[in-house]
């Protein structure tokens, strides 16, 4: 492994996430909060310094790079980045713990948006703003936006292409990874921006629309308000609701679409899909909440904007969903687990697998009926071979006895086994908010700290697919043969 | 498909099935219990001279059979099987709803031990032994005793075989698949005769004995007491806890020992990795539960016992684990899935395909690591072949598809999360108590009819390893292109 390296790399990344923080800088600034403003101008310059020194120091001899390095760059730089990024709001003294602090930023960095903040709408403008930038940084991926900025061509980019980007498969738009970050990071900027727009017609300020856009766009969900958008208008809660499922589109169709191949995006089984469940879910909690609401456009505006909400992993909430009737509750935890499209921001297992999935599913059972019978599965008209290494069936597989492991670990802290099952699920996922006591009226202040570190190290799992944790964690890979 | 082999392979279940009703019969002669003695009497006379002339009528043409056929066999040969067997318990009047009966029966068959009855005590004898003793038919399958019982040799035996029985790799342990069958049904019965010849040493009278042995062979878990095994005394509850255990190992090693390859039984990678999983439970459960036992005899018992009976999937209770701790409850929860070994009564995965696919998730993590090491994945000895069409990872993703499917069905009865959840668990795993409402000390007597249906179809589904079932409701198979 060439740790020199994967060291410089990680350093660099600190770097940039130490400019990064100008914005919240910028918003102390304007509001006037001078120990936040300091708090930045204090971690940004000495996070800077140190990172710049120790690159000097750390020359990598050798440009090789390999998958493997490319999976361990990813899992030290996003653990790196979430321990820097929580120096704000420890010193700040607004969080006064350092677990708390950290799973806020790994669960904003994550795009999970669960929180330890009991009270949110105390939280100085310049952390408000840091917690939602850290979703926007997290949603496209840190290492992407590096990518995406440096000019340098090797043989690094693609590695971490595929180490972070959510999906089984990562295809370049163009030759070159650079590019195709750069594409990516405008797409992902620009319908933000758009997304900022629309907001700020809906009568939010310019400082509630941005926080607000980060969080949409990172499928974040983390807010300004304790309700969350329950107290926005009906206009808002739309907005934000299609922005939603806009940024749980897998980003290459967005990219298609400039280019004017509007029969190609048409054609997604992924995109096809995805809408299909979000109609499907929504027409079912509309009708299964309805009596709740006694009136049709309250159930369909709070089934629209939960169910883009939770399949995107956004979890921005309007409705105390813990609180509705078990069907809807059933259909929202299914949703958790399936998320969003491949390429997208949004966490869970993928769309895509889920399809890829079900047509194996009927390979089998073909082979069963016919058992000569030739056939593979097509997917987005390319085959998917047997065998791969990141094999859609195993990589389900995993991602349940993931699930159990973590869900195993929290069951320790002793709450009740809705809460416990729920809350792995939302962070794992990114969601967010849970059911039971870590559902969206509450927060997870409660847990214990050995539970804040477990489920900070499933939100991670999660955004990151697995692999380069469990490569991290594996004996064989930091054991010369 | 064969059609008429298929539905004359059905008849003749159903008359062994009829012939198999003698135990209940004369159990209700011995008890004079009348009523169910006549219900009996007509119920096995009709069924078999039902079956018997449809036989004459249904003369197969060709004695043709594949593996589709087999799968096929299996479902109906079930489903009937299950309708005949509720019978009794509707015609005698004893549980006056049919679905109950079913629910009952197929609970019975599948050795779920899922039950609806509110007062098992009030059950006459007759009827309490036919509860009991399809548990013991239908642990082992009840193609597989035909088998073992008739002549002809075809290539439908290990068609069969495979549908029916538990486990990714069915062996056949001497040539002819009869014999097999033979071998198997023999160390079955052997060993539940050493059973009831324990359970007689603890004082139990014979009847008891017998009906407790039977549920324990079968990895059943019916019983005749409203708070299953609590109330009897430590050695009985110590013996069927090692049965239980024993029972949840794979048959064929107790043939390896027969013909004294101890060897081979002691490097069994699946009976060493079950051994594990159940002393890792018993201790953290011992410790958890401790504070609610105040001594550690009782704790180790309760642990012990609970362990055994869970991960079995038997489902006899000695303490309302629904009322454990957290972490307890969790564990028995992932036990559910787990599950015995292949080739053995018990439900669930499986340990062998969970210790397959950990090999899998090693393997792919050391590609990861050495793109270009060729490494295959072995398990008992043999390779275990990518791209196989009963492929484990793909099996597993959909054992947790059809989970989530059942459990989305099940959310209609509006029960709370944890009962709806766990009931599912408990009856797709073929394990019977769950927690919640559905809980040790409950039954299932208060979901609604649709419910019931489900979860019979959950039971048949976990029971037969999903694909006989799915294959039934494909339409693929029945549409002839």
């Amino acid at each position: 492994m060439n740790y020199k390296l994967i060291l410089s790399t990680i350093l660099k990344v600190v770097k940039v996430e130490a400019v990064l923080m100008i914005l919240p800088l910028i918003a102390s600034a304007i509001y006037r909060e001078t120990t936040v403003f300091y708090t930045f101008l204090i971690t940004m310059v000495s996070a800077y310094l140190l990172s710049f020194i120790l690159e000097r120091l750390v020359k990598p001899s050798s440009q090789g790079f390999y998958s493997k390095d490319g999976f361990i760059t990813v899992a030290f730089s996003w653990i790196a980045v979430s321990i820097i990024g929580s120096l704000p709001f420890y010193i700040s003294g607004e969080i006064p713990s350092f677990i708390d602090a950290l799973f806020e930023t790994v669960s904003g960095f994550t795009t999970t948006g669960a929180s330890i903040l009991k009270d949110v709408e105390s939280l100085s403008h310049g952390l408000l703003l840091w917690r939602s930038f850290t979703h926007f940084i997290g949603g496209m991926g840190v290492l992407v936006f590096i990518m995406a900025i440096t000019s340098k061509t090797t043989d690094r980019p693609i590695h971490i292409l595929r180490a972070e980007m959510p999906g089984p498969i990562v295809s370049k738009l163009v030759p070159r990874s650079k590019d195709t970050a750069k594409i990516l990071y405008l797409i992902y900027i620009s319908l933000t921006i758009i997304c900022i727009i629309f907001l700020l017609f809906g009568g939010m300020d310019l400082f509630e629309a941005i926080l607000h856009a980060l969080g949409t766009a990172g499928t974040g969900g983390f807010g300004m308000k304790n309700n969350s958008i329950a107290g926005y208008s009906p206009y808002i809660q739309w907005v934000l609701a299609i922005f939603m499922l806009l940024f749980g589109v897998n980003f290459n169709l967005y990219y298609l679409l400039l280019i004017k191949k509007v029969g190609a995006v048409l054609k997604s089984t992924e995109l096809k899909t995805y809408f299909i469940i979000v109609l499907v879910s929504i027409i079912t909690i509309t009708i299964n909440v309805y009596s709740l609401y006694g009136n049709f456009m309250g159930a369909l505006t709070a089934s629209v904007f939960q169910t883009s909400s939770i399949i995107t992993t956004t979890g921005y909430s309007t409705a105390d969903f813990n609180s509705w009737p078990t069907l809807s509750k059933t259909i929202l935890f299914a949703l958790m687990f399936i998320g969003g499209c491949s390429g997208s921001t949004a966490g869970g297992i993928k769309v895509s697998r889920v399809v890829i999935l079900f047509k194996k599913i009927r390979l089998t059972l073909k082979k069963l009926i016919h058992p000569n019978a030739v056939s593979v599965v097509k997917f987005e008209g390319e085959k998917i071979e047997d065998g791969t290494s990141l094999e859609i069936g195993n990589y389900v597989s995993l991602y349940f006895i993931c699930f159990a492991i973590i869900t195993l670990l929290l069951s320790f802290n002793n709450f009740d086994f809705e809460t416990t099952v729920s809350s792995v699920a939302a962070c794992f996922n990114n969601v967010g908010p849970a059911f039971g006591l870590a559902g969206p009226i509450s927060s997870y202040a409660d847990f214990n700290g050995f539970s804040k570190l477990v489920l900070s190290f499933a939100m991670l799992m999660g955004r990151l697919e697995i692999y380069p944790l469990l490569l991290a964690l594996s004996p064989s890979t930091w054991i010369k043969k």
